[in-house]
């Protein structure tokens, strides 16, 4: 990602100027090592290139990228509890490393923390821009967690659904990010919105080719384990496809196998997405969903050039060369 | 308490309209759930007599009075689960009629509605005004309530620390939704400022009080049962005023004695009390921050008379009758 470093040294060393208050330091020490743990900064860097495609100063819009990534870090905080997952980017959860308790307080800290940062650097028309898109936003990740917890216990699942819950869940957070970069640097309107919608669809494209990879993809490049969901029995894009898609006895026999112990779990339910030509779907997917993300960029009215950024981010989330 | 009978009865309407969505079920279905369990609905009563100081029409601040309410029925949900709470004014609390994960994830929800809630119905200066006061009092409560966590594995707790804790956890809530009211009707900034002040002393006395009355009040008024919180060894403002008080000996003896089962707990717990006078000295303590809160209403440039509902629920919320 060289042709975006400097925007994530500048994320870092921004993140670093976060004003949480030293005391209680149980509620704020867990703020700070969430940063610590890292991450891409995708999102904060997508404010910041949204912005520049109107305003090449993009100091501007720096609060608000950070306000991105202190909601993402937020969400990692309670749906690591959600998840009773014990470690993230291998070290120990937050509410691990302290207590469920701490957990749910220092995220809370972490939720009003975001619109401490919109409130003291946006006023006017610009604030309300910003926190309506990021309302709505908020509002919208938590009924994809939701929906997503739903659907664990139920069996028909569309895959229409499933798109809509991952779009909540985690694509509309890059369009906001988009959005907010947009609004920070005056763009029109039309402009913000297809940048929310372009970034929408990239996180669509992205989470379904996710779901590919780790069935389908060449483990040397994931560094995943190969079949890792299907040992899970994971209730991926893959699965609901084959289960729209197969007969009766089919479905019942995925769904068995899915949630059994055989020693040929992988090989028996990549036999079912072979019948039912599922790797082929998603792919088609996941290049409709790409389609679509990359028409919203031409929509915007900036020159070619100055998208050539966000292309090649674009390019290395869903993995291209080109 | 008939003198705000209307505006509860306004309060109890409008939050009906807050726009909680259907789906998913499981979301939003706990938000207004939390809100059917009932409540005083006094903090954002507070809201709307504080705008009523200065115009007579207090539908402008019905939003933000919701706002608060909102901000308070999602920390009830947050501070249950932490509690391991089972029971919220006789029924089920949501993580104990749900689960967890539906707990965490509704509260969320609601703390972005009570956001939304400001978005939509204000902007501009005003906008920016309510946000600050707004997230800065979500912080600190989210403070307060990490403080009292802390406090309970530590055992040299001042009363002014603890002070300074229930005024973060319960007594600026109280503070912000005078405070909102009086920036929605536009009242000058030194009003606004003494509104809150008189708010949060108002808070600390009450809290200071229902301590007091637990162990010292008449239970035939207070429906509770009398010594509850020793028997619960709940370290509450008479203990840590007995702790700062005694001498070695008794500071043993009182620690020793909250943390045991022997069955005259409560008499040699009031000995000990009696000792240092700590009945006494709480009602000093409750007089002081009601005088304060007082004098702070008193600074308000608006006419004595405009100030009666306020200081008639200031007696009702401290039990005094004139």
């Amino acid at each position: 990602m060289d042709f975006i470093k400097h925007h994530i040294a500048l994320i870092e060393k921004e993140i670093e100027t976060i004003p949480f208050p030293q005391q209680p330091s149980n509620l704020y020490d867990p703020c700070r090592y969430i940063f610590k743990l890292g991450g891409k900064r995708i999102r904060p860097v997508l404010t910041l290139l949204a912005h520049e495609l109107y305003d090449n100063n993009s100091q501007k819009a720096v609060p608000a990228a950070l306000t991105v990534e202190t909601f993402h870090n937020f969400s990692l905080i309670h749906d690591d509890i959600m998840d009773n997952a014990p470690l993230r980017r291998g070290m120990p959860t937050v509410h691990t490393k302290w207590n469920t308790t701490i957990g749910i307080l220092s995220g809370d800290v972490m939720l009003v923390h975001c619109y401490k940062l919109l409130t003291d650097h946006y006023s006017g028309e610009e604030l309300t821009r910003l926190l309506k898109v990021f309302n709505r936003t908020a509002a919208e990740v938590c009924d994809g967690q939701q929906m997503d917890m739903d659907f664990e216990t139920r069996k028909d699942v569309s895959i229409d659904e499933y798109i809509h819950m991952i779009s909540l869940k985690t694509s509309v957070l890059l369009g906001c990010a988009l959005k907010m970069g947009a609004i920070t640097a005056a763009a029109p309107a039309e402009d913000a919105a297809h940048l929310y919608e372009f970034g929408k669809n990239v996180g669509i494209a992205f989470q379904l080719q996710d779901d590919y990879l780790d069935t389908f993809g060449d483990s040397s490049k994931t560094g995943k384990q190969p079949g890792g969901d299907i040992l899970a029995g994971k209730k991926t894009a893959l699965v609901i496809e084959c289960m729209e898609a197969a007969n009766e006895n089919d479905k019942v026999l995925l769904d068995e196998t899915l949630h059994g112990q055989s020693s040929d779990k992988i090989e028996r339910v990549l036999a079912l997405f072979q019948k039912y030509k599922i790797a082929d779907k998603t792919r088609k997917l996941v290049e409709q969903y790409s389609q679509e993300a990359i028409q919203h960029l031409h929509k915007i009215e900036v020159d070619q050039q100055k998208k050539q950024s966000l292309v090649s981010l674009t390019d290395f989330l869903l993995n291209r060369q080109h």
